[in-house]
């Protein structure tokens, strides 16, 4: 078994792991930093690294179109390709496919998911058709007609070649109505099926071929369901029992239904399996979805936010544009361990933002990864004393959403 | 004194020193990195240091408008409010004022040195005016109106606190009229005497105010006097009569010009003084400045052309957004010893910079960067052994301009 529970939180359903990869291992609950493009945005892999980040999740959707998986396969694979010797995820590019199309039609504000920023940023050409084999789309970049299928996706994640890839799904807006949402969910069980058949055909021809890191890919299955607690939990049991070394909850949903949806499925999934929660990194809703039993997340929002100039606390967020912060010699937050903090101040920073200068990103982005990132160490450490609980109110009481 | 010589070049003027200041020696020849408004572009202090750069440059004009001289002094000073650990150096904003200004006139375009770019950037507001006492610019921020004397020039650079500050001077184009070159010259040599007036008044403040870093500023004159022998060479012996801790060499000259521009002025400027020559920083102009007796450079180029792809080889520079780069999966440059070229390939930053990653312009900087800083230290490495003269031959072979 390549995941293991160390520690269980009595009279919930969290637990701290360790998951092993052919890149190391990741001690959970952790923060997958997001790479969307083989970069994270801003940071090289040593300030990656300096910010305590085990694992970068990067995008099959993007990397598909840009440079092409080929290129990165050619280029021994996203980790080497990218210079981050650490464990890699990529998601399946279900949610990018989805996210420019039909699928959310003219609701897509109203989706409130983290992601919301992600979908206006790339709706440019909404045009995505589905039907049972797959999903032909146009290019964001540059209206480009391509198809994928969940064999495809599957192929691509092997060319690239991260540690842990994921099933392709159909990913639904929350507006949805129910009927839909079944639909969706039932289709995004059949191609989980495929994308298994798959893997095990691409894991059976790799060792045949070279002995290498491949055979040790991880495939996540993907529970989908929306805010339905009939459908999440048909959706566990579905994918639960499949052999996937893992498993994925799709983030559509309502941000008030996390918690719970979460439960319904961390509930009926099999407890020995890692379970990664896509798309979410809000501070609260970590705390909730640790609570309820997930392992991973990963989330744009830190650096995203970062490069706004919207910085994290323990007391909630600020921007650092604010005119009160042109003269305060102090750091973004006391006590606060990461390179930024320990050596540049807000009015620093400010000027920085002021200015437009790229340092701006680089400076902002360490410290929202470095905040993110060690809030979920911290909760593992609480998971191992057993103190997870105490933290977690002490930490909403002053956290200001 | 803070300047010694350790060996000269036989047969030339150059030669190898080391420049005390109150942030560490700086080991001449050596080349000073630009960070305009407080920041290297893209680049952590850790980054700058990692390149193996000793001094950084920042630019009076810039910080004055943004984020104010007043507000970098309350930080600390500008190494403090940036993170600069090393020494550091500010120009006295002169350039930057007359760049913007009718002094270039319509002729701005015929500007060769290294600094054109630069003039069209800020190219906006094309309104100087200049007299005796000083120079009314506006602001290429918001057209607002500034003026700049000799005094407040140096008042403006005391409170800004780098090591080594510079005179205020009056930079003309290289096409300006010979008549106009020595009216500006003439005019650049009454207003260096009152810089250095202002600063020992400053100096003779700060020193009963309290015993800090400033008594330690170094201010450099400035001689100036265009592409002509003969305004070179009465600049330099009235700007060399002068009580400066240093020189600059204006780069008010056509750059085929520059070699003998130098060498006119270093035979005539006292030895025992540190020069910088102003705004150069092509590796084949540093060789022959090197040669002619130059001791310290600053350019924006190494980090300007960063940002646009162009990066530099022992065999020239190349652009890395063409086409043959996409799949090669080789470092910028064989045996450099650089962070990029040690960790990725040039197929990944061509990917970068494609997709408009943030990333591409630090993975570029750093680079060029240490380029250049580290061809100016092999210089300083050959002037040492003697064999200076040999390899700047064969770096002239294998260099394409």
């Amino acid at each position: 078994m390549s995941f293991t529970i160390e520690k269980k939180l009595q009279g919930t359903l969290g637990r701290a792991g360790r998951l092993t990869t052919e890149h190391g291992v990741i001690q959970t609950p952790a923060f997958a930093t997001v790479g969307t493009k083989a970069t994270v945005k801003a940071l090289t892999p040593v300030q990656i690294a300096e910010a305590g980040a085990e694992v970068v999740l990067a995008n099959t959707y993007h990397l598909y179109l840009e440079p092409g998986e080929g290129l990165i396969e050619e280029g021994g694979g996203l980790g080497r390709f990218m210079g981050w010797k650490g464990p890699t995820m990529t998601d399946s590019g279900g949610f990018q496919v989805f996210s420019l199309g039909s699928a959310f039609g003219n609701k897509i504000n109203k989706f409130s998911g983290h992601r919301v920023s992600n979908i206006l940023e790339e709706q440019r050409t909404p045009l995505v058709t589905i039907d049972e084999d797959g999903v032909t789309f146009k290019s964001y970049k540059d209206g480009s007609e391509h198809r994928f299928t969940p064999e495809r996706s599957i192929e691509i994640q092997h060319a690239i070649g991260a540690d842990i890839i994921f099933a392709f799904d159909e990913c639904t807006s929350p507006d949805a109505p129910k009927e839909y949402q079944r639909e969706a969910m039932e289709r995004t069980h059949r191609w989980a099926s495929r994308c298994l058949g798959r893997h095990r055909e691409l894991q059976v021809q790799s060792l045949k071929l070279k002995v290498g890191e491949k055979k040790h890919q991880q495939l996540f299955g993907i529970v989908q369901g929306g805010r339905h607690e009939d459908l999440r939990k048909e959706s566990a049991k579905a994918i639960g029992k499949m052999e996937f070394d893992g498993f994925g909850i799709g983030g559509s949903f309502d941000k008030e239904d996390m918690g719970n949806a979460v439960r319904w499925v961390n509930e009926l999934l099999p407890e020995e399996k890692p379970r990664h929660l896509l798309g979410i990194g809000d501070p609260v809703d970590l705390f909730d979805a640790v609570e309820n039993g997930c392992d991973l997340f990963d989330c744009v929002a830190p650096t995203r936010q970062a490069r706004t100039g919207s910085l994290y606390t323990q007391h909630g967020r600020f921007n650092i544009e604010n005119a009160q912060y042109r003269n305060d010699f102090s750091p973004i937050e006391e006590g606060c361990g990461c390179y930024t903090c320990l050596h540049f101040t807000k009015a620093y920073l400010a000027h920085l933002f002021r200015s437009g200068e790229i340092l701006a990103n680089t400076l902002a982005s360490i410290h929202n990864v470095y905040f993110i990132v060690q809030l979920v160490k911290k909760m593992r450490q609480w998971i191992l004393e057993g103190t997870f609980l105490e933290h977690k109110k002490q930490f909403l009481a002053s956290y200001k959403k």
